[in-house]
């Protein structure tokens, strides 16, 4: 230990060794992942674009009463930002500045501050998010989102057009079995009158109706009976009872609140969004209406999405989002009608991992040029110009060691599948020796069949 | 004004309008500025990867004590981060958390939590970073960083192929007129020696170097001799006067500075890099030796590169670097070679804008389908879903307004290309219409060609 520190010493560090960690809830991504992460990107951009979404990017950082404004239970988690060092705390209260917690916020902000961009705007954003989640829980702090919004529109069109979106995002990478939850916030709305309890009771049933799935209908029935009188907690029994396919769904809950009107328009406004889907041609397996489905963003005012993967149900909801109407008005004081959804780019990741369908690729070199004999330097150095000109990814070996069974074991571990061997036996006979590190195949190839090689 | 406040109240915003602001020093990207960065990234990646560099993360918030660890001179920049309402600052000094400055300080990190890790290591990342500079100065606080680094490697072939990617990014971008100095930190170093002044005083003597062409030659030469000594000054012109082509240069530096041991090696190194650039086929017009460059960053040891456009040399430098062979030690007590270079594309974008290099697409809709009759409406979801199937970004109509000439103004004012017409004449005919905003022309298709129309 005591040599270790002499020896850090003689190359003049400038400070004592600081410990290398990430703080709990951050992670970094290595090639391999970050390969998987751009592949990923890439479809879900594709897919984004071919519905008629354009990208857009807002900052990281954001005034703290622009993100509060939108969204004030959000405070808990918000992180916020300031300079000067750890003692000055003047600067976070002067400046009050924030690390975004979602990318929906951000973009009502964008549009009330830019009124002359032509409506509806379809956007698209992909960037990070961050949640002071308590990194105990081994919750994440930093995430990315991939989100796609419609501004402008009141139709139900558009909230059809968010869902035909989620699903071919998920067909398109191989997914076929899921189920889109859709629910209307106005239907869950009318409950307090249906069901006679006070409205202010509706927040704390809403969350009991949106852990049924983890507590049981047993336990979830019991917490209801703590809060309700037996004839209100029957009543709310019922509606969560509403079973059968999506049309008979729709005539039960008809049935159940016809006398509320916001219950009314929600559930005509479902009754659209189900024709939408039908010419959309979102397969009817695809999605359903889920009565108890509940969002827990408090900006939702129509239509809630919620995304669940057959084979990882646990992961909850991947791509969720709703209908926001009421968003853009709190920094314009005029009304405009939004519609969106975010995908958890990390959560899903993750389900495309279990489910096999994202096979990692741990390098994007395909060619190493191993560096063997230093009076050959200048020759390496133009085969790596040569590869590189025609587009094929090439690294030199640049580390010190000059054994051949070094850098060969090198190109193993990074498993990048070839090498090209080059020493005086192939110097003289005018070629290159050509090694498959998958096959484990070796051939000589003449010099200026090189580039040609790799180009097929 | 009142009554515009009664409307708002209507729809029930829950909070007070908050004035949709970005903070000082922030941006946002619409379409145009999203869909140009992006085809810019993607360049970019090509190339980085063509040179075998592998795509990495890492997060956004990192320990200050690592930040800091890394450079310590950031202190004055650098963003901390904190959850917790405004009030409550104690969390800032518990968990001492900021965002990253710089993708290089976290490169090295990385390399040290993950010994494991096959060296040399060759790297890119392109992310977000953030510096709390004073937003008066309209300076930037979040911008873009392309960075490549190989770590691992203490030959200089390792600087000169960092050096062959700055001139292949460029060129690949469709700019053939810049230079890239290059100098030696470790010349820089022999500087109190050769010039007999105290150690303590280079950094000073390098600040002004650094500013000589802001405050030209006279005012600079006023300013050395303001903290020198005649002789000692006398000395500093004579290094700063060395001229001549690279290799004449490189002659000159060393009889100048030849007794001191530090320098000979800098001048070697350098001899090294300029033989690696011939072979890799660096153009001899777009590099040169600048003794007088010197770069800001104290984490540097040897070679420093910075690139200069001549087209807009005021910009300054849009992607520099160099080699830090003891970054990493600060995290492991272990020394570990490295070079590497920073983009700053948000600068590099203002660049090939003012050069007029990458024109502008407003977006990537290439078809609206106008949203004319209600009873049609189906058809034009079918219209755009085998369009979409057919991979050819499309959009539908969803505004509110019925009228053929606002659906038309609005595609004309979103500048997408084409136009789908389809009303009740369309529909006799079993035909579609398609109008082409760019020439105006307007055509009829039969149905079952349209895809094929637009595959074209």
């Amino acid at each position: 230990m005591a040599k270790k520190k002499l020896k850090a010493k003689s190359y003049k560090p400038k400070f004592r060794t600081v410990k290398p960690e990430l703080p709990g809830g951050f992670r970094d991504y290595g090639p391999a992942d970050a390969i998987l992460r751009q592949r990923l990107f890439t479809k879900i951009r594709n897919t984004f674009e071919v519905f008629g979404f354009e990208p857009m990017e807002t900052p990281g950082i954001e005034r703290t009463k622009i993100l509060l404004g939108g969204e004030a239970e959000s405070d808990k988690v918000i992180f916020r930002v300031a300079t000067g060092r750890g003692s000055e705390v003047k600067d976070i209260k002067k400046e009050e500045l924030s690390l975004r917690f979602d990318l929906t916020v951000p973009l009502a902000r964008f549009i009330a501050a830019n009124p002359e961009i032509p409506k509806p705007f379809k956007r698209y954003q992909i960037g990070k998010v961050w949640r002071g989640e308590s990194p105990q829980q081994g919750r994440y702090r930093e995430f990315t989102q991939a989100d796609i919004d419609i501004v402008g529109s009141s139709s139900m069109d558009a909230d059809a057009e968010i869902i035909a979106v989620i699903s071919a995002v998920l067909k398109n990478l191989g997914i076929n079995s899921f189920i889109i939850k859709i629910n209307n916030r106005k239907i869950l709305e009318a409950l307090p009158h249906f069901c006679s309890f006070p409205e202010k009771k509706l927040m704390s049933l809403l969350r009991l109706i949106d852990k049924k799935e983890k507590m049981g209908e047993q336990k979830t029935r019991k917490e209801i009976l703590k809060i309700f009188n037996k004839k209100t907690a029957e009543k709310i029994f019922r509606f969560l009872e509403i079973s059968g396919n999506k049309k008979e769904k729709l005539i039960k809950v008809r049935e159940l609140l016809k006398r509320d009107k916001t219950a009314e328009e929600g559930i005509r406004e479902l009754i659209d969004i189900v024709n939408g889907l039908e010419v959309l041609g979102v397969e009817p397996q695809n999605w359903d209406i889920d009565f108890s489905m509940v969002r827990g963003l408090g900006y939702y005012t129509g239509p809630i999405f919620e995304t669940i993967l057959s084979s990882t149900p646990s992961l909850g909801s991947i791509f969720s989002g709703g209908r926001y109407d009421n968003l853009v008005s709190t920094f314009t004081g005029k009304k405009l009608p939004a519609v969106g959804a975010s995908l958890g780019v990390d959560r899903f990741l993750a389900a495309l991992d279990s489910l096999g369908l994202l096979k990692k690729k741990p390098t994007t070199v395909k060619v190493l040029i191993l560096n063997l004999d230093p009076e050959l330097k200048n020759e390496y150095f133009s085969f790596a110009r040569m590869l590189r000109e025609a587009n094929i990814n090439t690294a030199l070996y640049l580390g010190d060691d000059r054994a051949f069974q070094a850098q060969l074991a090198y190109a193993v571990k990074k498993e990048i599948p070839y090498v090209i061997i080059y020493g005086d036996d192939e110097n003289k006979k005018n070629v290159v020796a050509i090694k498959n590190l998958v096959t484990r195949e070796q051939k000589e190839i003449p010099r200026e069949k090189m580039v040609e090689f790799f180009r097929k």
